[in-house]
């Protein structure tokens, strides 16, 4: 029996657990064998004594005053929040930030991989992207599956992301990752996630004061 | 007296403001004069109460079955979380992500503006990106100094970016927007935000099973 049939938890946890999976894996490419919870604690900005509780919920991980083993954590915490090693995603949008992103290790380096790329541009049809070729978004249905793809990243401009979060939707995606600065509008059973940082940007310029 | 100086708020109700003030704004820019809480839930992905609760907070700004008018909404919560009306900040990395960056409508929609660019590459330093020119960071104190700029985007390879980050941190910068995969070690008083959306999307993804 894995931890992931044993349990269930709840979308707080997950989301901090996430958190830390992706400060754990920095941490292990950087060839750390371990890391205490005051560590984790600076690089993923949660209190430690939440992160210690987190983890103590997943089994005996960590040994005071040595820290938890990076490599058995990173495996517990994957095992426990991943159903494959490895989530195929979609992007919607080969204009400039579309190429940055398809070329920039923001997912590579996570178990996320952009297998699909879609843009309106008979110029860009074709063509390689980040070793992905670009196909015409009517073929999006057909592709998205193919490969059971059910995350799509939108980086069109705000003007056409209604459009392509509406194809995204009909192709069967559950999860948008918005890099436009569109409202979308879409059944509840299709979750926003907006990319645009600035909210935060401007929430921690207030709390300086 | 102004709301600002009336009353201080919670860094909770200061985030979920800010996410506010972004819906807000996309919605003025689309011509929309009023908003319900409902729709502020579903655009922002906070519950109507929760926003109702927040806003209620401001003074008198909702009427029951009208909704909120956007513009004056637009103008208390600014008021309320922005000290000036556009805050400067500064970027290195001038690479593909920098420049699709700073040429992306992500920040220059927000009350943010993009002020300084800095770069290592002898060939890139003095040229333009999105109207600013791109300066040597050997010139980062005095330039950011100039323009007592606080809040620092970070879009350098991972080996680069500690090196970056402390020479933000020389120049006074106190708020570090990390798009790098790398762990940055930075004095408490150094706040940084993770651009990278990988773990919301993993999270996601595990709230989906």
């Amino acid at each position: 029996v894995t931890v992931a049939e044993q349990r269930t938890i709840g979308a707080g946890v997950a989301e901090r657990l996430s958190v830390y999976l992706q400060v754990l894996t920095q941490s292990q490419k950087m060839g750390r064998e371990r890391i205490s919870s005051q560590e984790l604690s600076a690089y993923a900005s949660i209190n430690a004594t939440q992160i210690r509780r987190d983890l103590s919920g997943l089994g005996k991980l960590g040994k005071r005053g040595v820290g938890y083993n990076v490599d058995h954590l990173v495996s517990v915490i994957g095992e426990l929040l991943l159903s494959q090693p490895k989530h195929k995603i979609a992007l919607v949008g080969a204009g400039r930030l579309g190429q940055a992103i398809a070329n920039s290790p923001i997912f590579t380096e996570q178990p996320i991989t952009i297998t699909a790329i879609f843009d309106h541009n008979p110029a860009k049809i074709g063509r390689q992207l980040g070793g992905v070729t670009i196909s015409d978004p009517a073929q999006m249905r057909t592709v998205m599956g193919r490969h059971k793809i059910i995350v799509g990243v939108l980086v069109v401009p705000a003007a056409s992301a209604q459009q392509a979060a509406n194809d995204f939707a009909a192709a069967g995606v559950r999860i948008i990752l918005n890099y436009s600065e569109a409202l979308l509008d879409l059944p509840p059973d299709v979750q926003v996630l907006t990319a645009n940082p600035a909210a935060r940007m401007v929430a921690a310029l207030y709390r300086l004061g």
